[in-house]
């Protein structure tokens, strides 16, 4: 991805404020996309960034004001007085407003109400009711809507009358008396057919709909696999209560990729950008996973203590030891990978159980073997070098080359099958990150080690 | 994310199938969504899935054809003549189309040439003349556009006469003769404006566009960034020649995010589903990183091996090499993960390296303490089953606590530092995966141990 340097993008913006020439600049600004607005006013000082943003239109206040980051948005809050803040509220999207409204402190929230209209105040507390990630914490109100006893024409004008205030009039909901939702119309249709036409002949029955209790990830994946620029959602007597925008989709797909891949990286998911966590923050979501797995980790050294006899024997076994508990690791971390996001991908399922297996097993014999040829001329050097002569190399170099087929197979094995049993168990398969991986292969590798060598050497090193 | 069943969910069609009611089920199958039709032929064997599919209308079929996956698609079209083929292609969206072309054998392409229309048989070859992964490999061609003299009233006419071959007519194109892309204009605007306005009058100059050469991954950035329906593509001439759209965007974001994942997982990307690799070429995208990292991990055993003086003294060293050295590698997973991710959302860039690097040498001192701290405890515990009398356990409880602190400082900075090189490097900093940073992590590790070892305990264990 290219970086984007904000000091030069936006250095005539950054010239025409320094000239004071705020008459050209603010004309300039209306011409740029929201987004673009939103990046200028964030390379702004905060005094300089509330003088470009007061001299907005209401409208474009609202729009500019709904794009920064949650975190600005509150920051400026703070430098308007209650009245000023309803008077923007009536002016942001309905989801980008119930979120930063759950983002406030309760005594802001309280501060607030009163100053609101009542369709305002209404529209915030219910939108902010719903929890965050479900389809209720990311829907939209904003929709547009016909019932089947309008004709085309009506519709239409009805369409037209709303476009302004409405997410999206590009689909437009057919619903019935009692609001409950009965299919769709898009506004292809609509200018496609004829004015007299009436909606109930012409709309669309089959219609995909979300529950408002919904997780969003299933909101995100039904507008994926159905391609849609919006998905209604209703409530739990069919009525028709929001939607939500393809653009929110991409948003709660790469919130959710991240948060697998943090926890996929042996961490808690920081549920925020890296930068504006505190270190405290930053520290608690890291050391709960590194606590754990220094105290399995811990098992090795239980581990080591048991086969003290053997190392004291053959020092020469411990300078193999972090290079084979660390190939089933990686292994590991292959297997784990892959399964898991197969998984979020419904490339696969639980019931797949038993074909990952015996791909697992087969590869990981073949990466086991191919490993173990490298560690057995890694043991043959290792003789190369040695100079107390007689070194039993070929029983050593044979022992390591075993062990590491064991400890891979064993690790794409336990790599493969920990994410499917997590998933059976209603957990979150992306906890069998590969640090939680390679703890668990580091343990059972070093068993693996010490038994193939007493097998091998007992009698002659041991 | 919830398993599709797919047994039961279209037991009905299913059952219809049997009973030999075929009119019943293409009428039912007319009503459901593309993307769910697809979805029940993939749920028949082959014979049944083409009896149903030639059942078809030859607009259906383009659609159905369109969503099954594309190795799906090529197994249909060997069961199926040349000219049929050619049929179906001219009813195939062009971006699916080319997708489709540039998955054939040369030879089936070749065969198939000569049977398709000059409209499509161009359309093909160029489309599938861009590489894959650019704007130009996803974009599709068949998007509205207008010129700047036209009416509202004959754009609208435009538009209602292209719409059914349209990928989406929400956003209509302004292009001058020369098809230059001048800007656009959006179906809301068209149905609001008055029937005899000039598109020249009432058209958005400001048009975010993309480039034909540009990588997928800032076609889909663009898409998300400025919320768009879809991107217009132009060439060196600034011509309009294709779009993307939303949903590709969502494709593109979600493809780009697995590869990240993959080889942070350390492995080569799959670019397919789990199971459709074959076990063989599975192998080869999971041997290669396997080979480097064992050679890189047998550093360890140089490493262990020049310290074997100190290992024969003090066995008891030997215990806690897996714990410290895991603990670094952990760290070093975490930072790693938080960096790329970081990265790939532009939420940081290589400019705020030395912000990071404080971040993570504070968060690595205080994770390296709290880590310390029960390293010392186990080795205390360790000492209370220990039989043989004087452990000198203090001692060595600070080796352990010490190495903690240091390699999980090392671990953190070593983790953060190496994706932020790497993409300073122009290189992928996803390939800076847990398992290599774990394996650099290791080699230092030991040497941070010993050399603490060596200071602490010189002249009482060693």
């Amino acid at each position: 991805m290219e970086q984007v340097e904000l000091e030069d993008e936006f250095a005539e913006q950054h010239q025409l404020l320094e000239a004071g020439n705020i008459a050209e600049l603010v004309e300039q600004l209306s011409e740029m996309p929201t987004v673009e607005v939103a990046e200028f006013i964030l390379s702004l000082d905060d005094d300089q960034a509330l003088f470009i943003f007061n001299a907005f239109t209401p409208e474009n206040k609202g729009y500019v004001f709904g794009s920064l980051p949650i975190d600005r948005q509150l920051e400026m809050l703070h430098q308007f007085a209650p009245r000023e803040t309803a008077r923007l509220f009536s002016n942001i999207s309905s989801d980008d407003r119930a979120d930063l409204f759950q983002s406030m402190e309760h005594d802001d929230q309280e501060r607030l109400l009163p100053f609101l209209s009542k369709s305002v105040r209404d529209n915030v507390i219910q939108l902010s009711s719903y929890p965050e990630d479900t389809a209720g914490g990311s829907m939209s109100s904003e929709f547009a809507s016909v019932t089947t006893d309008m004709t085309v024409d009506q519709a239409l004008d009805q369409v037209r009358k709303d476009a302004p205030k409405k997410e999206t009039i590009y689909y437009i909901y057919v619903v019935d008396q009692d609001r409950q939702l009965k299919g769709f119309i898009s506004l292809k249709d609509l200018i496609l057919a004829q004015p007299h036409e009436v909606i109930e002949t012409i709309y669309h029955e089959e219609i995909v709909s979300v529950h408002v209790d919904d997780d969003q990830e299933t909101v995100a994946e039904t507008i994926s696999k159905y391609d849609l620029i919006a998905v209604p959602v209703v409530n739990k007597e069919n009525q028709l209560v929001g939607i939500v925008t393809h653009d929110d989709a991409i948003d709660i797909i790469r919130e959710e990729d991240t948060e697998d891949l943090q926890k996929m990286g042996g961490m808690e998911a920081l549920d925020e950008p890296y930068m504006n966590l505190s270190i405290w923050e930053m520290i608690k979501k890291r050391a709960g996973w590194l606590m754990i797995l220094l105290l399995g980790g811990s098992l090795t050294a239980s581990a080591l203590n048991y086969y003290q006899a053997e190392i004291t024997a053959a020092v020469v076994l411990t300078l193999f030891i972090p290079l084979i508990i660390a190939s089933g690791g990686n292994s590991g971390s292959q297997a784990s990978t892959l399964v898991i996001r197969a998984l979020a991908l419904n490339e696969i399922s639980i019931a797949d159980w038993w074909r990952i297996v015996k791909r697992e097993f087969f590869t990981g014999i073949m990466l086991g073997l191919i490993l173990g040829v490298i560690g057995f001329v890694r043991v043959y050097l290792w003789a190369l070098t040695e100079t107390s002569g007689d070194t039993q190399w070929v029983l050593i170099g044979l022992t390591v080359a075993i062990s590491l087929v064991g400890v891979v197979l064993w690790g794409s094995l336990a790599g493969s099958v920990l994410p499917l049993l997590l998933k059976k168990a209603g957990l979150d398969p992306a906890v069998s990150s590969a640090p939680f991986i390679s703890t668990l292969v580091d343990v059972t590798g070093l068993i693996i080690y010490f038994t193939i060598a007493i097998l091998l050497l007992k009698g002659i090193l041991l």
